[in-house]
């Protein structure tokens, strides 16, 4: 009856998959990498970018809209930024198409051929800080906080659904500041509000930390990032939010006069977050009957489902039903009515089930005559029959509850999955046996570093903002270190 | 004092031009033909976003994603599309770019060239048709309602700001119907929405009509349009939607099985507006001090300025503007208190008036002492000081006066300039005196048309639909006709 997915227990990564497909979210385009997001997804990456939206906008941010396209040269004008960014990407080189002479459909027409190259964005430093050259003069200008809603592409070789695809979503905020102190501060504000988006919207805790040096966005002189667990063990990175410095004005030549009536270059912030928080949010709750999603990111957060067998027993139900609907959107909860008669219950049951609704009540004619209503949560998938007149209130309150519990749930195994290890065996072996996050010592170098990525896979997700000084020595190198970093795999 | 812009009498175009970047809505960007929106512009494309979109979703339609890519083959498969869309277009042929050997920046690699080259999407219809094939087997799947917000390339050779560039924002609905009458209803129905959300929110009053063939979309079977006239007495098309027929489904193969069990062509609608609606609102309200918005579609309605010279003065006025501010709120009002010390309240108020802000209340010593508010209205620059109890109450009964008074003015302007021409001496007379909507007998031949617009440059904009018929001989021709159509210059 049900629509089937692979079990996570047998394959997590089918799993995923499977679901993505059969809970209508996304799916693969017939162009390479390139995924279209259908209605059930879409409606989630709406919610996501209302939420933060509200959020970037309370803290004064502006959004504003800059070229999809990059002339090639920008790129080469910070150093570390081209090695970064330049290299997989969709590169624009004609401006015409013309009729094959042979009469075989469209060919590109040479004639027409740019002078430069532009790049399909991949980011957009470049771009917005050729653009801030002209919108700074003094330090009256400043700061400058803006962010923009965008498409954006990197040419990525292995591609998944919201993870990891050619063309994806994204937010990306690009400020402008006087000072050094304000910059960071910025960049750690929005650390912040991400790091509540996704606690308190997302129902997924995360590690706030700082990158290390091989990690580092390419440009940053500081990268800080929130780092989340998935079920499988695997760390996912949620967002990230760079202190640029003065790197980008620099590179555009982009100076202030200061109170002081000095030339200066101007400090800098970006940061992002993507429909990769698709798959995110996805992976961190979701079972094998399909999608769980919080209720505050749910586009849809209550279906009513009729039980019967007679036109007379959905006349019966029908009126009730409706009334239910009416109530709850008054107080701002998304209901749908489920009334088609082309689909049976169970059917139905499994339908929304599958797509994450969290609330399903059914009425059927006993409920009729007993002002009852089934009322079932999708996160526990428990059920209990309440009185008619209960509804509105119970139905608020178990909202309230499943964001609250899944939250709880996915700390939980977070808490349950992240590991104190002091030597290399134990690190190798549970990342082996168990996956999840390790708090270990680490020297410091990007040699080992290196070495400990190559040799388990494992990278450095952060090192945590709040985690306390501890001396010890380093996993690998034996060699003194001071503090305990997070090390997982991750996507 | 105030920031200057060339009168509209002097030169309406640089007037545009002028108002566009002084108003700080949007600015040319270092890549050719391709525009910056800034905070102020893109906060009014925010605002015409919120409410198409909630007229769209509210008749049911949902949103979604495809990709910006389109495989340059999919543009032969619908022949009258290929001509119309596949020629200057942006055109991705290569997927990376490498480091020069000669050590000078970076440079495409030969290597990285694509099988296939990608067209940035300049329309959706193909790659969306592509992927309905999947989606559709059966009536039980349709109507298809969706709806995508994008940026969109084509390379205009002539750029304007908002009116016509390389890359631009908009919405383009694409749906999926089981019979043509659902499909040309569906047509219908968001040249509706379209009219609506052109007259109640952007104050602009707009004729509704079916394009002629030659003004068709290319692969539509029928193109309906809404009609603006702008100031300078030019036409703007300000939205289109066209019923598609099933042509699209024939490209790319999409059948489904019919409540009678029989397979058939799937029946298509697409429609769109655009960033260029920002141009339309500029050039249809807006003075030679700025700009001015309907207060529906204002980033900000209300703004408070202190008038003081003495701290003692400002800190009697601040907690009077701030419960203003929170009184105005309260009731979905947005409002700006500008307390900045910076700059004069002169300079203020010339600000305020170039971005349109609709309503400017301005509080000094004098106001403090009779309990008063000075309220002025930015479009006919009036004033009056009413008292301090009242300005709630004053203030959104202004803001609904301003909104209705701007669209009976554009609506006033639009009949005094709207001629019925029976002779072809007084359609190139009055084209060139004084511009405007000809209404115009013409015999029905894309040649006639094209004669016109030749010697006249002016257009059938549509046939509208409430026009009566009437006999008469077309102006060119002398050929009998059955109605009027509506000519124009247009943008």
């Amino acid at each position: 009856m049900a629509k089937e997915i692979t079990s996570r227990s047998e394959n997590y990564a089918q799993w995923y998959n499977d679901l993505v497909i059969k809970a209508d979210l996304a799916e693969n385009s017939s162009v390479r990498g390139c995924m279209v997001i259908k209605p059930h997804g879409y409606a989630i990456w709406e919610k996501m970018q209302s939420e933060l939206d509200k959020m970037f906008k309370a803290s004064g941010h502006s959004n504003a809209y800059f070229p999809l396209f990059i002339p090639k040269s920008f790129f080469s004008r910070e150093a570390a930024h081209v090695e970064g960014f330049a290299k997989e990407c969709a590169v624009v080189t004609h401006y015409r198409l013309k009729n094959d002479p042979s009469g075989k459909g469209i060919i590109v027409d040479e004639d027409a051929k740019l002078e430069e190259e532009l790049i399909i964005r991949p980011t957009s430093e470049t771009i917005i800080w050729n653009t801030y050259k002209n919108w700074i003069q003094s330090y009256r200008d400043l700061p400058l906080l803006i962010n923009q809603w965008a498409n954006v592409v990197r040419w990525e070789m292995r591609t998944r659904l919201f993870l990891r695809t050619a063309e994806f979503l994204w937010q990306e905020g690009h400020t402008a500041h006087a000072t050094r102190e304000e910059a960071v501060e910025e960049a750690l504000k929005i650390l912040e509000i991400y790091s509540t988006f996704a606690e308190q919207f997302m129902a997924i805790p995360v590690v706030r930390g700082v990158k290390s040096e091989s990690e580092r966005f390419a440009g940053a002189l500081e990268t800080y990032a929130i780092e989340a667990l998935m079920q499988d063990g695997k760390a996912l990175q949620a967002g990230t939010s760079h202190f640029l410095g003065q790197n980008f004005a620099r590179a555009f030549d982009v100076t202030f006069t200061n109170r002081e009536g000095k030339l200066d270059w101007v400090w800098a912030t970006s940061w992002g977050v993507s429909t990769r928080l698709i798959g995110a949010l996805i992976m961190a709750h979701s079972d094998d009957d399909g999608l769980i999603l919080p209720p505050r990111l749910a586009p849809l957060q209550v279906v009513i489902i009729p039980i019967y067998q007679k036109r007379e027993q959905m006349e019966a139900i029908a009126p009730i039903a409706q009334k239910i609907k009416a109530d709850l959107e008054k107080t701002g909860i998304s209901v749908k009515f489920d009334d088609r008669d082309t689909q049976k219950p169970g059917w139905k049951f499994a339908e929304y089930e599958m797509k994450g609704v969290p609330v399903r009540l059914a009425i059927g004619p006993r409920d009729v005559e007993n002002r009852t209503v089934e009322i079932a949560r999708r996160d526990t998938r428990t059920k209990k029959t309440i009185p008619l007149e209960g509804v509105p209130d119970e139905t608020r309150k178990l909202l309230d509850q499943i964001q609250e519990q899944i939250y709880q749930k996915a700390l939980k195994f977070r808490n349950d999955n992240t590991f104190r290890v002091d030597t290399y065996e134990e690190f190798k072996e549970l990342l082996d046996t168990r996956g999840g996050f390790m708090l270990a010592h680490w020297d410091g170098t990007a040699e080992t570093e290196m070495k400990i990525k190559e040799e388990t896979k494992a990278t450095i997700r952060v090192i945590p903002v709040d985690s306390p000084g501890e001396k010890g020595t380093c996993i690998y190198s034996g060699k003194p270190s001071k503090r305990r970093v997070l090390f997982a795999r991750a996507y």
